[in-house]
């Protein structure tokens, strides 16, 4: 997170606010409110706080929304205290960067409210995230109540099309990777058809990702093989099929949605000098 | 870009994918053609060639369409040839930028086709764009055929309500900026009134930015100073609404959702064994 | 890899040779064999292309050993030509990280062998990796014919004896951790006893270690719980051991002195004026 | 040490500890004791506290052994206070750290203590250390007596076989290094026989190398230099060796096997729940 | 400038200060005094403080001349208290770069005070900066009373007679700087002749560059254009030019000797033990 | 050099030369001569040619001078082809670079032309360069036919006044350092007195450095230890002196001015169109 902000920031500012130095004097001192502009569910506090520690740690922030609750519009979910000048540097960098991880957080969060009450279902992302804030976004889902998927190439096998071309099928494509990960590793497999599901579960898919599948069809996988394998759905997921998928008992339903077409959230900052 | 492009791929590869290294022999070659899977502007074909480049040297990139043109669905953009390990390797990044990229140029452009034949008024940017990804999105809205506002808060002076409020007026932040600021600068005023409007350009503003004016206050403005100063509106603005702003004369019209709303645009690659 | 060159070529010549600058004519040719010492597992060849590649990328460097071949004293696994000055400036740091390779895949490689024909347990690799080679320790483990553990404490969940008791409980612990890992993680749990490792299967995990279990005790796990669960056996595992175990039936056997206890393989250049 | 140790703990960490986070609330403090498994000589005290200041500045650490001392088996080292997650987070890192620094240590105390009573003979490294941890290792080197050789190729001018060959002669490499080193630097000349010996000190050597001598050519070259130039040996030092060769009244022994075959010594982290 | 400090300490410090440690307790502890060696405009206080906030946060200090302030010879402009290897770790770098700073602060106030008194005429540096150090001489250009051009190629448009005769003329090259640039870019324009002034105003430059031009020229552009479009002198000036060019009512002065001739001004540090 | 380069043209290009490509056509070709403008001795053709394979590697960069040599005025010391755009963007950083490269170079050839015939003293530089620019100002004093000093303060003892007195006297100190710093290290001790010259040399020192010593000082040092220890001198050092020291049979005359004062060397490009 560190990181992200620094070059955030790096690519804000430039070589400074030429501006603030010519129009605002050192020492005046603002107090300014972070607010919603419209109900959301918030997520970025941390990242608040890093923007404002690097710009000037004398500023202070007091957060008033926890992660992930849901803010009514107006309510303020931040106050920030310090140099006029420090807080106008920051304020850009953390309005784009909290107004994605509220969107994000929040549409998430749509998502989850469309599961039947006591569901296990989980929603989860995909890696169709904003390059650069993989792990902000990862977060803001986790805010949501979302959860993720694998974080990277490196991190969990998942057998695609292309790999089952590759290998001969699904089969052996699944035998080639338990050989090859560590055993640590879940092996997962995309599977296009119903042949091919009970291939993945024959062959010791731990998890199967049913791409692209009807619901009748979701609905005979999850008959044949639920508690047997962890079933994945993905492609084609409405909020208005969530309910439906779950009360099947799909364990798993990712939308690749959550990052790559969150509507930025609104949220502003309101001056005012500090006496 | 070659390091946006880095960051990007180190964050999705993580330590390799560890699916291919299983599943796909070294050898195996693959012929990808980069499909829109919608009507869209395209951009970003240098972004595509650094990716591939920095994921695999050998793999050969070969670009049909131009940046900035558009494109009907089914068209492919690109043929990639190369190591079919390698293809898959760089795709997920690939797309991710891309479809952003062509998401932003696509909405750009539609702003820029609201304007009336022949119209000088040119649709510009804001410092609202994702967090690391700032020249990549202005570059995309040049090739949507829009125009780029300042880099970031050291290359030009943009005097704000806060400003204002600091210097003690209009006139006072408008001759503190220019004492202050490298005579290569030009100053730019926002202004909420219209009396603030005629104080700017009588303290010298070369632009004012005419912040959520109604139309028919625009049109006043354009007419008592067009000519004598850049005059340029921001907030509220519609597509409906940019003919009738042009009409009047507005210089400038600056559309924050064309970074921070535009939706990621549909492409897709398919591939196939190279024989 | 890239960067672990880098950095140790940085550490060993600073700010040049000046010995080789003040007694070798820039235009001296050399001819290099590095020749195996001793009879030893051969790893590292790319790491001895990219160390040259850096150093200058003039220099030839032709390999005649396959990674995790068995190379006989006094064979030669690699000629290079080149510059006489770029060849000694890049030979300390060549040697001290393939002695290093060399020495894991061969302690790997006698570990592999020591067990029995056809079995199917994996010899596997811990953390306790010497800082900073962790990738090349990783790679020189597969040369020899081992397996590699989970990369990183992020890339998969191994509870321990205090995640157990701050949990309160093995059942605990794993259900703590099924319900905030990913889906794509298996659950892997250190066990001390044979009542925690049925409170262990029982819960759900995936991966039982035995820490420290006597053979006895190994075999009633095999027993109980293969096919089950993936067993791995750790902690005073000697090569004399390794048989038993295997013949047993556990799946996998991991083994802190691969790295953390390797000797330097001996590998050596020698030289000779290139006519 | 700020990079070594941050490059070593974002290679252990990756993401983040997901074991701890699932199972350890965030406010669980430990107390963990640093103890010497074996008999050793300690070395690290300053990379201990770097490794848990970068991991969470709030964790204390409290040293209890002196560099260089000699610890017995069962002592704590260290005391270290802190949040639970934090100890873990860094409990690997550091131990391989200091365990392979303690190991330096002990191995070059044991040679230090081979030399007789009052000796003034220098026992010294080499550069055969661990790419990227070279600064660690002479450090540990120096905490068990031992002195440090040339850091890199640029801090001083040690001719070697291949330059006496390009130049010509021993003498003729000599006086091309005096010509071309800085004044500031000393010129040392490996030498492979008593004829070259003569022929370096004559040439103005300051430091001659004796490579592979047997006892009785050292003895000779002490007798007829001694005073006049830095005698040192290297190869085939054994630890039976060094008091013969410290009493001829040899001035520098240099052992590449401090560094590159020291094992790493046993130390361990005990926890308990700071209540 | 916490860059370019950190990089001036690692190339000055190497690993660190051999002689310190071999002669200096780490306990002592001095005082020492910053004094001018001859008269000067000071210029690097916050750099002062940052070099030895770098080497030693425990160092203090204490600045006695404010930035941009004449200092006669052997006044104290700051004070020093910390340990004695610190202050001397510090001490070459601090002392390399301030003399820099002042040199240019000094030699830029020489070049203010040759204006005539109440003249509104600028003095300006160039882009003919110290490669690495630009941020620190701009900021000394402007504690000596100057103002900066413009701080890279991108931050300001500056047709010179490359691009003139590139794009067909002086009009035809202000044309398309104006039609490719921000609507924030002033425009300015090189020119040779005062056909091509004439030329340059017409199109609508902001800024004119009148090169190498002869005082009666000089005479001519300002009775023709001042307050039309702003004037700047570049070429040929010197000190004693100034007060004419000044008084003629030229706006700006441009000279590259502020910053690629200012000689290194005297300072040094004297050093006392701290009882 | 590739890092030095690298920022200068980071510093220098920010986002990028908009006037350039405003301007002028990606294809138009330029040819440009690199010409002295007064007489110089020529050094950084390495510098020039990387400038410009970091801006665009199809620039081609021929060196018609030879590092070292004197260049008359207005000879071409390298011509320069390829895309206009890419000429005029490395153009200012080069020369910078050059200026200075070629300033220093100069600089220190006046110095050594000094010598008288057949003199073997050497004139060296010292530690007052450029902050990030001192491996390049020590290869242009190489070039000139100067010596360098030290590289910093870890590559060789040099005990000043300070250290004198903090071990207790000039002999203390050299008996610390000696036992202190790698045996492949020259101990250098700064003199102020005849008394403490006599005690260093009494003490070992091999290179003492009198420090604003009066000829006839210098001769009787001279005099008295020639051949016995290094004797440099430093402090009040002018190209007058010069010749009367040498003559005295000093062996190295250390000069601050080559590096810090310097002046820019007056090189020029010039372009024209390539047909």
């Amino acid at each position: 997170m560190r990181e992200i902000v620094a070059r955030a920031l790096a690519e804000d500012i430039g070589r400074g606010d030429v501006t603030s130095e010519a129009c605002i004097e050192p020492t005046l001192a603002y107090r300014a409110e972070l607010r919603a502009r419209e109900r959301l569910v918030f997520s970025g506090g941390p990242v608040l706080a890093e923007v404002f520690a690097q710009v000037d740690p004398q500023v202070r922030v007091e957060l008033h929304a926890e992660e992930g609750a849901w803010v009514e519009p107006k309510a303020s979910v931040a106050t920030l205290r310090g140099s006029a000048r420090s807080l106008l540097l920051g304020e850009r960098v953390a309005l784009n960067l909290l107004q994605r991880m509220c969107g994000v957080a929040t549409l998430t969060r749509r998502h989850v409210e469309a599961l039947p009450e006591g569901s296990r279902t989980r929603i989860a992302d995909t890696r169709k995230t904003t390059p650069g804030l993989r792990a902000l976004e990862r977060y803001a889902v986790r805010c949501g109540g979302g959860f993720n998927h694998r974080e990277d190439l490196s991190s969990a096998v998942l057998i695609k099309d292309n790999h089952v071309a590759a290998a001969g099928g699904v089969a052996a494509a699944i035998q080639r990777a338990r050989a090859y990960a560590p055993h640590t590793s879940r092996i997962e497999c995309e599977v296009d058809t119903e042949a091919q599901l009970r291939e993945a579960v024959e062959a010791g898919a731990e998890i199967v990702l049913l791409d692209n599948f009807q619901d009748d069809a979701v609905a005979r996988a999850v008959e044949a093989f639920h508690g047997k394998v962890v079933l994945e759905v993905s492609g084609g997921v409405t909020l208005e099929r969530i309910p439906r998928l779950a009360t099947m008992g799909v364990d798993v339903i990712s939308v690749g949605a959550l990052t790559h077409s969150a509507r930025a959230a609104d949220l502003g900052l309101d001056f005012e000098v500090e006496s």
